[in-house]
C-alpha cells in the first residue's frame, strides 16, 4: 500500500489550448524524466476557479492507475504567499496550490499532505522560477522527480495540517429536500450538480426542480425523445441535468452556481 | 495479414474538451495496458453525430500504424439496447457503437466485424458498467485488451451481419451531374463534401456550384488570390470548397448538409 | 554538442481541433517512428500567421529537453513554390515552411539551416505529396526520420542562406520610450507583446500606455486587486498585459497588432 509511482503524470489546468502552457509543462517534465506518460484531463476548468477542478479530479481520480501523479494548476495566487500542497491519497498523488482544489480530494485514514517547503527548492534544482507560471517552474519539476521516484514526497515539506478548504458548500439537507447547485458544464451542455448520489437514497419518487421546471428522473439519456429534459445520476455518481441531444445549459438558461433542488414527487 | 496489434490506439469522440471523459478513457486504458500509445484524431465531432466521425475515421485511419486500435464513441444511445460492434479492417481494428458511424468504413473481403456480446463482459472483468458512459467502462477496458494482444477479437460475439448504415446518403450522380453535401466543416472554415475525387473522373472541365455561386477548380489554396472562393480534391481525396485564407464557411452562409453540386463547366 | 535526436516531436499549428489533422500527422510519424513521444505545443494559432507560431516557439523550445524536433506547420503557401526548412539550433531542430516563422528562432554561432530538397523525397520514401496537406506527407515523414536517427538533417539540403524574415518588426526604440505591438493573447485574455525583457533595462522608474490607459508594473497577478490592470514581465521574458482575474483583452478593446507604450513615469 502506499504511493509507488508508475511513471503517469496527469494534467488539470485552467489554461486552455490557445497558448503553450502545457506543452511548456510536459517539456519540463520530459527534460527530466524522459519515460513519463501524459494524460491531459483538461485544461478547460474555468479560469482562475479551483473548485471545478477540484470536483472533477477527485471524481475520475479513481479511473488513473496506481502511482499515477496528478498536477492540477488552476492559480490565480501564483507568486503571492500561497503555498503547495503535496497529497498522497491512498495510492495516488496530488499536486496542487493550496486554494481549495484539493478540498475535494477524499482523505481517508491512510492519507498524507505535506506543504511544500519553498526555501529548499534548490535541492531538487529548481532555481529562479517565475513569478506567473509555478506550473512550468515548480509543478513540472516536482512531478518529474515524484514520478520517476526520485523524491519520496514525504521528504518535501512538513504535514499540511489545516488546508484551504473548497469554496463551494456541500448541499444543504432539510428532511428529504435537498438544495445544491450546478457546479460545471459538459461539451454537451449538460449540467453537472454538486449532488451525490448517495444523498438520493432516503428519498421516496424523487423529483428535480431547476430553472422553474419539474424535471423527472431517469437511468440514461436515451429513456426520453430528444428535446426532453431528463434527470440522471451521472456516470461520475452525480446529479445532473440532461436535455435528451441538446443542450440542458442553453434550454433552461442555466450556468454554474445555479440551484437545483430535489425533494420527492409526492 | 490480419490484426496484430501495435499498442496504439486512437480516439474519435464527440467530448469536446470542458470535462474529463477522454482522459478517463485514457486513465481506464493504462490500468488495464500500461504501454498504451494514445493518439486523438478528434474530440470536437459535431455532439450526437455519428456520420462525421465515420467520415473522418474512414478517411484517415490508412495514416496510422497496422495494428492500431481506433475507438469512436460517438453515441447518443449509450445505455439503450443498442450494440457495439468490433470491426477487423485489412490490418486495423474499430471500436464503435452500431449506429451507422461503421458504416463510413470500407470492407474489403478480409474484413470481419463482430457483435459485441454484452452478457460476457464479465469474462473481462467489466462489472457494472454504467448507463451514461460506456466509453470508459466497456470500449476503453475492451481497446486496452484488444491492444495489449490478450483478447482475440474474433471471441468478442458472432459475426455483426446487417449493421446500421452511414445515415448520409451518398452523392447522387445524374449522368455527369453530381449532387452531394457538405459533411464537415475544418477550423479553417473550409466546406468538406462527400463527393469522392473518383466521382470526378468522367466529367469534363468540372465546375462546383455551391451557395448560388459557381466556384472553379484548382489544386492548392496559394494559386488565387486571398479572399476568392475556389473547390479542389483535398488530401483525404473528397471534393473541398475554400477561400482563400478567409473562411468559405462564413463567406458563403454554408454549413453541414448545404447541397453542393458538381457540373460540367460547358 | 550539436543536434542527437532524443525522440520527442513536439507540434505547433494552425490547425484547430476540429479536423483530424494533428492526428493524421502522428499517425504517420508512428507509422515510421514507434517510439516517437508526442507534446502538442498548441494548434490554436491564429489560422495562416507563421508570425504568432514563431513567437512562442522561440519563447518555449528551451523548456523541453536537447535533441527534440520541433515540427511547426502554419503554411498559408502550401503546394506552391515556397521552400520548406530544417534549422539546427543548438542541441534542437526546428522543421517550418520558410515563411518568417522560423525568423523568430535566434541563431547563433552553432546554428545550421538547410534548404529541403523537395526532388529527393523519393529517397526517404516520401511519394506523392498531396498539394494542400505537406503537415501529414512531407513534415511527419521527415521529422520521423530526424527524430528516429535515421537521417542526418544536414544531408537533406544546401545551406539555407538568406531565409524569410519574421513579418511582425521588432519594437522601436527612441531615447527611452518603446513602441511594441499585442503578438497574441491567452486564454485568459492577457495581451503578450513583442517587447523584450531586456529593453526595459534602460528605463527609469518605466509606465506602459495602451488602450488610452496608463499601467502600472508589477511581479505577478495577484499583487493588485481582481478587475485592476497590470503589466508584467511574464515567465516567457515578454511584456504582458493582464486584469487579475479577468480578461485585458476584453476590458481595453484590444487584440493583436494593438499598439503598446513603455515609458519612464517621470
Amino acid at each position: 500500500m502506499g504511493f509507488m509511482p508508475c511513471g503517469v503524470i496527469t494534467l488539470t489546468t485552467d489554461f486552455g489550448h490557445k497558448g503553450v502552457f502545457a506543452g511548456a509543462m510536459k517539456g519540463q517534465v520530459l527534460r527530466r524524466f524522459p519515460a513519463a506518460r501524459f494524460v491531459d484531463i483538461t485544461h478547460e476548468i474555468l479560469a482562475h476557479w479551483p473548485d471545478e477542478a477540484g470536483f472533477w479530479l477527485a471524481r475520475s481520480f479513481r479511473y488513473f492507475p496506481d502511482g499515477t501523479v496528478h498536477v492540477a494548476v488552476v492559480d490565480p495566487g501564483v507568486g503571492t504567499s500561497r503555498d503547495i500542497l503535496v497529497m498522497e491519497n491512498g495510492t495516488q498523488l496530488f499536486l496542487a496550490p493550496d486554494n481549495g482544489l484539493l478540498g475535494w480530494i477524499d482523505r481517508d485514514g491512510d492519507a498524507r499532505t505535506y506543504r511544500l517547503d519553498m526555501t529548499r527548492l534548490a535541492d531538487y534544482d529548481i532555481v529562479d522560477p517565475s513569478s506567473t507560471f509555478h506550473g512550468r517552474d515548480i509543478f513540472a519539476p516536482l512531478a518529474a522527480e515524484i514520478a520517476s521516484g526520485r523524491i519520496d514526497p514525504a521528504q518535501l515539506g512538513p504535514p499540511a495540517g489545516d488546508i484551504v478548504p473548497r469554496w463551494q458548500e456541500p448541499p444543504a439537507v432539510n428532511g428529504d429536500t435537498i438544495s445544491g447547485v450546478v457546479l460545471t458544464i459538459d461539451t454537451f451542455g449538460n449540467l453537472i450538480t454538486n449532488i451525490d448520489a448517495a444523498l438520493l437514497d432516503g428519498i421516496d419518487d424523487p423529483l428535480v426542480v431547476a430553472g422553474g421546471r419539474q424535471i423527472p428522473l431517469h437511468e440514461t439519456y436515451g429513456e426520453v425523445a430528444p428535446g426532453e429534459y431528463l434527470a440522471l445520476i451521472n456516470s461520475f455518481s452525480v446529479l445532473e441535468i440532461a436535455r435528451a441531444e441538446k443542450s440542458a445549459t442553453e434550454g433552461l438558461g442555466l450556468g454554474r452556481g445555479a440551484p437545483v433542488l430535489l425533494r420527492p414527487a409526492g
